[in-house]
């Protein structure tokens, strides 16, 4: 058997590796047009930092070692440019040299590439660039080598453009962050990338939102935004989404679907017979509501990797989709997701609830214990988890890992109490935030608590509503709401006289658990009483303007 | 309604403050035999060291405080001494007076206390300690004050005795462990706990197993041990495991099962109508094997606490069992492990295979990353897992959260590749250990795979199999088999004829992985071979005595 594998990294080299562990006789091409293959994307922008010190460390392997260990004949600076899948023929791209190579098996893992949008201007600037593999690497530092920018202007807030944020603050370099979203870390929710968007800023990022780029002038050194405004740069990243790769598979004739990319079937099976693919460039089932998603991300692809490998050589394996986990560092935070973000829950019109649970990454006795905000999306009938997100300094990773299993598990919310912790006190707590995110959860479903959502505040003090703080004297010294009723919440028993009964009451703390007891007392002595999910502590955050 | 709750930490609290929430005029008695509630007992060991700097970090709660938040009759230094369930009255001691106090519902929650051994001699040694709880912790800090001990012995190398034995070294005293288990750590497998016996010898720890204390000589100066070897010590803490406190649940004649605990339904009722019990005291079902079992661990008696307080309440709730989870640190080690271990599995007659994966807690080529060594018992007909062990500097507890989760979602060894985990080089891998604990996991089910345990390897070679080893040449430096056959993996298709088709090869790499390729190769190419699972990394560590 004769196997083509077309791209050389996550998808396509866990391809090649598995499939000579199952078969030591196949003879296996892989190709990657760039001079490198198996290198680590992820690690790029550490190296603009000098966090990670080696560009070696970033190439796992050789066309060479692979060779030698996989027998795999590996090809580099070699780009498919043809396919005819009635012949099974492949036309390859070495410099100038064309050739056709045969295959009874082809996968197609040629991942996704940067986008590029068409500001005008861009052809002229050569301090714009993108980044995506070693030479896109190498190109950056040989312009901040040579040019020595003060200035760099960051377009885009996604994952790669915050890593590149943070690896540029720590080079030395004066950085804008530009985002059109209204917020940045746009597969997050708003409020917890707030708390993002106030660590770049903590860390002398300019950032600004609801903007795009329209121009560069002055051959890149000065950045146009949609509102007029002219930043000077010295130098630009472009890091605002990826597109599939499928150039070749539409030149084939090979069905596309969502945004341009592969269509393949549950056997990673393409509309052409033998021609499989996998990675960042197929369209998957988002397993949670089963519609169509473009999921570029590390993990499923190198998954479908060994799965294709596996289908190929005859064993039975099915795609069972994604469900998308992400993390990344910015300075000392890290904002976490799985799943469907309240947004896209809102948009895709499930029925839905929320709740935001402040804990410790590990007992709060214990030196050294940070706060975790977590945030948990679910259908408040079923208890399903929709999905859940997280920011925090520490054990953030691990909370949103654990939530990530409970939804391939199909864990509801009533489920996570039950949920069993590694605890001592270097470790975690006796009562998890995760847990407490179920016992959360469940009071919402079993009509113990009534949530007032940080969006909702304005509104319902308009028609109304007042705002009880249940924080001792001594917390208000770090901030209060612009107006708010104070009784901490140990004398709230005796102090039930001051409240009016006709008025309802949205309680608050610092995190949202002493406001919740609060709210209990209150309801059971007739008030009306919600309690504000998050608390003071999400609501300084998310709206600082609205803060003493 | 009036509820008294006898035990004011962990279950009996979470019963206490839950009740409150849900029924703002229950009267809420809470007894503690001791002059606290509510404090941090998993702490305690810190504070010996000075670790956790302040003695008030550990009393989360004061009888004061409660009663002003959650308008609870707290009652300290009382202890529940008879109990009426006909007349529903209970006795309370509170110094010397006795007093009986009525009740509609009773919660036990009375924990379990230290095992103390009938050792000679324990009743003139004035320097013999256990730690359970804040006045054990005082009268331990007292005798480091007052007679400045230079050695130490601690009696078993559980979870608490290796706290013990950490801070002590921490503080400066020599420390002897005796454990009468072939192997600390004795809820983990041999193998695994092997990481932490050499953790405590390389921190100076003198470790002695299959031992345990006959007799203390000289007031507690001398340990004599069962080999009748003495052990000068200037204090001895023992930490032999503990025993349910049921005395008063029996003088009530309650019904008791495994091992004295109370006997307890689904809805933590007792025998005696309207007397519930909940935490360390009762007996819980293992969820794996639904056997019966002692869980004594907080997580579980939390639950359990609030769980009653639901049920008291009205609200429909059940104890679906314990599965057990648990983390200890012993110096830069953490050790962690959920469900059942081999030798659990093993005795309970289950069919099982075990699998050990090593891996980094985070990214290879970003700065920091240290190995995580992973075992996984299962049933290799249906996947099933049975339980999971851990050990390494970093990321052992996630990982085992992880796969606690994967338990209570009846996730099976297929489901593991399938998990999305949160990847960004400082958090984790493309293909985390988990995942590969999956593919591993499969590898076996589905026959590509043989794997020889370390415990195999003796007898395999007494028959005649050769070990192969093919690690590179500069590896060979970190130690070698006492006998073994060296190909690195890489010249391997090349050497073949240097191998017996006649013979049985057990390969081995440093951790697993490139064994494994090298088992596939000799596999299709006709030899007898097999993976030795763990491969040198984890030899050198169970077995040092057979390397070079």
């Amino acid at each position: 058997m004769k196997v083509i594998i077309v791209g050389g990294v996550a998808g396509g080299m866990s391809a090649a590796t598995r499939l000579r562990r199952l078969d030591e006789n196949a003879e296996i091409i892989v190709l990657d047009k760039g001079p490198h293959v198996s290198f680590a994307n992820c690690g790029l922008p550490y190296y603009v930092s000098g966090e990670i010190e080696e560009r070696e460390a970033l190439l796992l392997h050789t066309p060479e070692s692979l060779g030698a260990r996989f027998n795999l004949d590996v090809r580099v600076n070699s780009e498919a440019v043809d396919l005819e899948t009635d012949k099974k023929q492949l036309k390859i791209k070495f410099g100038e040299k064309e050739y056709w190579e045969s295959y009874d098996k082809l996968i197609l893992s040629p991942g996704a590439s940067p986008f590029v949008p068409p500001i005008g201007g861009i052809n002229e600037a050569e301090n714009v660039f993108v980044l995506r593999n070693v030479p896109n690497l190498d190109a950056v530092m040989a312009f901040i080598h040579q040019h020595q920018p003060k200035k760099a202007t960051v377009i885009g807030a996604g994952f790669i453009g915050l890593e590149m944020v943070e690896n540029l603050v720590e080079r030395g370099l004066e950085v804008t962050l530009v985002e059109k979203a209204p917020h940045v870390l746009p597969p997050l929710d708003e409020e917890m990338s707030a708390y993002v968007e106030k660590e770049l800023r903590e860390n002398g990022v300019e950032v600004i939102l609801n903007q795009s780029a329209t121009e560069f002038l002055d051959h890149g050194k000065t950045v146009v935004l949609e509102n007029g405004e002219q930043l000077a740069t010295d130098m630009i990243i472009l890091s605002v989404g990826v597109v599939p790769e499928t150039a070749l598979a539409k030149k084939a004739d090979i069905a596309l679907g969502l945004r341009g990319a592969i269509l393949v079937d549950e056997a990673y099976q393409t509309s052409a017979k033998d021609v499989y693919a996998v990675g960042d460039a197929i369209v998957v089932k988002q397993q949670i509501n089963g519609e169509d998603a473009l999921i570029s991300l590390a993990s499923p692809a190198n998954r479908q990797g060994r799965q294709v490998a596996d289908i190929i050589s005859g064993m039975k394996r099915t795609n069972k989709g994604s469900i998308g986990t992400a993390i990344v560092r910015v300075f000392k935070m890290s904002a976490a997701s799985t799943g469907l973000s309240e947004r896209q829950v809102k948009l895709a019109g499930l029925p839905y609830e929320v709740v935001h649970v402040s804990g410790k990454d590990h007992a709060g006795y214990y030196p050294g214990a940070t706060s975790v905000m977590l945030k948990l999306v679910f259908d408040p009938e079923t208890g399903k988890i929709y999905g859940a997100q997280g920011v925090g300094e520490k054990g953030v990773d691990k909370r949103i890992d654990i939530l990530a299993t409970a939804i391939k598990g199909d864990l509801t919310v009533a489920d996570l109490p039950e949920l069993e912790f590694t605890y001592a006190p270097p470790f975690g707590s006796a009562k998890d935030p995760v847990n407490m995110l179920g016992y959360a959860g469940l009071n919402i479903m079993e009509g113990l608590t009534d949530l007032v959502q940080w969006h909702e505040v304005s509104d319902k003090l308009a028609q109304g509503a007042v705002l009880l703080d249940v924080r001792n004297q001594a917390e208000l010294l770090s901030g209060e709401f612009a107006s708010s009723l104070h009784i901490p919440l140990n004398d709230l028993r005796e102090r039930l006289h001051e409240l009016d009964p006709e008025k309802e009451y949205i309680i608050s703390c610092a995190s949202g658990q002493r406001s919740y007891i609060a709210e209990r007392v209150l309801k059971q002595k007739g008030f009306k009483a919600a309690n504000l999910d998050g608390s003071f502590g999400l609501y300084q955050v998310v709206r600082p303007q609205e803060i003493k």
